[in-house]
């Protein structure tokens, strides 16, 4: 059994940036910084520069890349404004290597002696509750971080994003509904240490009744419990009608949970750093498609185009749906995925019971002492084509055999799609056209295809990497 | 559309007895209990012979082979008495051909002129409620019957027994449990006529909300209801505490309702007299399996040496038993049945969704919110031989996926079945030994027993025979 705080010095040692690795970042941030000024200074308008994120708090892993510089901008400019100076201010700076990218609002992204930059416009505030957008809340969130941390808390939320990491929980984006890194300062600033976070969650907290709120906002509760209604409430430190952790899936902050269990009954640095599973053969695939003794229908399409969180959002939305047109016609799914390259494929993935049903179908109708029902219901299934047989009575009520009308699982895809719950640009691509394919025949998709082998073997497995330390 | 009188006028002509029938009849009464009389006249006891059953109440259907003479001996001799001398007197009034059978008390059948006359030993008695046995009843019936009825009921009577015959819910034996003779004769004497019951219980009956009560002995009907707590309820003229539809079920009350208002709707003589169902060849049986895609499976063990009524007691309750034993096991049953020639052979059939089931099976645990729990789980399948893949979070539980028990449905059958709540003398049979076939491994049994493959056949096209008429 490795010592808890052995595992802790190892993994100081990796996330915290060393001297030289921060007059490297220190370096690129000026550059850019005064590159930006240069390209604004003809503008007649205050514009302030600076960093913001992880790089501005110091609540950076060793190692990241990631550098983000905010151009703040009048208020009085207008969105339209925003856009238009922010972006031709950034596109100066960025030189001759750039390109634009979308979140809530357009950004610039570009590099720099291997860093990659991304140049956010946004709004100069006065107070945080005038933001339009998530970005204009950001200088706000530095500022309170910068005015309550010292390195021990930095340090702290260095290696519990390490962790977050390592289990898979860390991002607020769509695809993955985990922690941002905003959340885990303020986690790390309510808790004191990642210690003392980890033991609370392992042993305390339960999703939907963790209300964490630091400036003291609130002072009810169970009134706050209700407003937000998340599976865990950060309350902002500078808006209080705001839940940082309003992003957090229900699954994440349960993995969370589960994995600070497992960590504390065994400490070990594969919580941070959890060697990546190896993608099965195609013969181990097929194995495993034996093994188990189910179904599997892959159904395969062109990728819509549209930015992650819109991307997945419609995945995700789009995957239930499909799973509850499956169970609708009577195929019984035991477990899904939906994966994509966010830019040529999309794969839904479904594991079932069986993809064949019986030709026949079981269907109860209306009680004896209903007489016009049973009327109706005689009337309709004395003369249908579908009736297998019956009617006849069991206990007070009409059966019917009726002859199934979808025992194959393809023809109910190719006919019944477009009844599912869809979001529309998977709609689209669905109407584009796919492909089902059925156990085995997915076989040369997965050998042309590391990403989704990799997804499809992390399904199989089923189990979270930390788990296997245990 | 056939006239309803014409069929009437038909159905008379049928069940009527005629003349000459009457004559043999009661030729062949008189002759029985002028032997019994001579055979008890040694004896220094009061003993009273005379006709019962729809003999006796002039209510029998033209062609009925069956006569029941009772020997009514005094209450003072007990019931070991009753045994001893009413056996030994029956026996010595039956001559030389006779056989000995049991239902509440033990009878002796023999025959005369084609007659099969059972000579059946019961207790003289001043009052119904005294009855011992339902036997000790039957006097007390016949003379209330004849006391009121008139030729038209004796008619209507006949008409009724006819139609119930027709459409199979005529017996008050547990094999059937259908309505008795005298329940029909208090039903018509209670509506008046054939006709006037039908347009009741096609209108108006409601199972569990029917009660008849033709002495007007209760006054409170929802207290009635509440006591006997049965789909019909027939209040005994002679025996208030007793409902004399107590051995009807739910489903046999069912099929009556539903006939009466298939009749209304279109009279026919083949409610009264249907064509016999032809039995599928063995081609045509494997076809129809072929047909509906399920698959079947067939029980086969000997069957329990027992009276019919303790016979299909069990069968019916170990059918029952199966039927859960394979739910509880996963396997989908839509349909059963139970077959029985009463002497030599028992056969449990079930239609499933599948006799075979995906080696693994998704098995859901316990929420994030129960440490306790979720410690328990996760050390209980971590390490089992059945962990397929998982543990995994979905939503806010661990699920597993485990290797299935039994995804082979016979082997279940053999290791489980005495987990099944069964009949003690069917668990007798079963554990000497069962056999279990699959589809058309029934074919050489089928081929070689004209009854179980006619059963088959009647579970295959599974509607009512009147239902065809319409």
């Amino acid at each position: 059994m490795v010592n808890i705080v052995d595992v802790l010095r190892f993994v100081y040692d990796k996330v915290i940036p060393s001297d030289d690795e921060r007059r490297r970042v220190e370096s690129v941030v000026s550059i850019m910084i005064e590159r930006v000024k240069k390209a604004s200074s003809q503008l007649n308008l205050p514009v302030k520069v600076r960093a913001e994120g992880s790089i501005a708090k110091d609540t950076w892993i060793s190692g990241d890349r990631d550098i983000d510089i905010f151009i703040q901008l009048p208020r009085e400019i207008g969105v339209n404004g925003l856009r238009e100076i922010g972006l031709r201010i950034a596109r100066i700076a960025a030189g001759d290597r750039w390109i634009e990218r979308y979140a809530e609002h357009p950004y610039i992204e570009t590099e720099l002696n291997d860093f990659k930059i991304d140049l956010v416009p946004c709004f100069m505030l006065n107070d945080p509750r005038e933001a339009l957008s998530t970005v204009d809340r950001t200088p706000f969130h530095t500022d309170f971080i910068n005015s309550l941390f010292n390195d021990v808390l930095r340090r702290e939320t260095r290696v519990l994003k390490q962790f977050m990491k390592g289990i898979g929980v860390y991002g607020a984006e769509i695809k993955v509904q985990g922690f941002s890194g905003y959340l885990c300062e303020l986690l790390i600033l309510h808790y004191g240490s990642f210690l003392d976070l980890i033991e609370a969650a392992a042993e305390r907290w339960r999703p939907f009744n963790v209300v964490i709120d630091i400036k003291e906002y609130h002072s009810n509760l169970n009134e706050v419990k209700s407003i937000f209604n998340a599976p865990l409430i950060v309350i902002d430190p500078v808006d209080k009608r705001r839940n940082v952790a309003a992003a957090l899936s229900l699954e994440k902050i349960c993995e969370f949970i589960a994995a600070c269990r497992a960590f504390l009954k065994r400490p070990d640095v594969s919580f941070f750093f959890p060697s990546k599973l190896s993608t099965f053969t195609s013969e181990e695939l097929v194995n495993q498609f034996r093994v188990r003794g189910t179904d599997f229908i892959f159904i395969i399409t062109s990728c819509p185009k549209a930015v992650p969180d819109v991307l997945w959002g419609q995945l995700y939305k789009s995957l239930r749906g499909l799973r509850r047109l499956l169970y609708k016609w009577n195929f019984k799914v035991i477990g899904d995925f939906v994966w994509s390259d966010e830019e040529d494929k999309v794969v839904f993935c479904f594991e079932l019971e069986s993809a064949f049903l019986p030709n026949v179908e079981r269907h109860v109708g209306p009680p004896i002492s209903s007489k016009e029902h049973c009327d109706k219901f005689l009337v309709k299934h004395l003369v249908s084509m579908n009736l297998i047989s019956g009617p006849k009575i069991e206990g007070d009520r009409w059966v019917v055999y009726l002859k199934r009308k979808y025992p194959n699982i393809t023809l109910m895809l190719m006919n019944e799609w477009m009844k599912a719950k869809l979001g529309s640009l998977v709609y689209e691509s669905l109407k584009n056209g796919f492909q089902v394919l059925l156990n085995e025949q997915i076989v040369e998709f997965y050998d042309s295809n590391d990403d989704f082998a990799y997804s499809l073997t992390k399904y199989l497995v089923g189990r979270p990497s930390w788990l296997l330390a245990n």
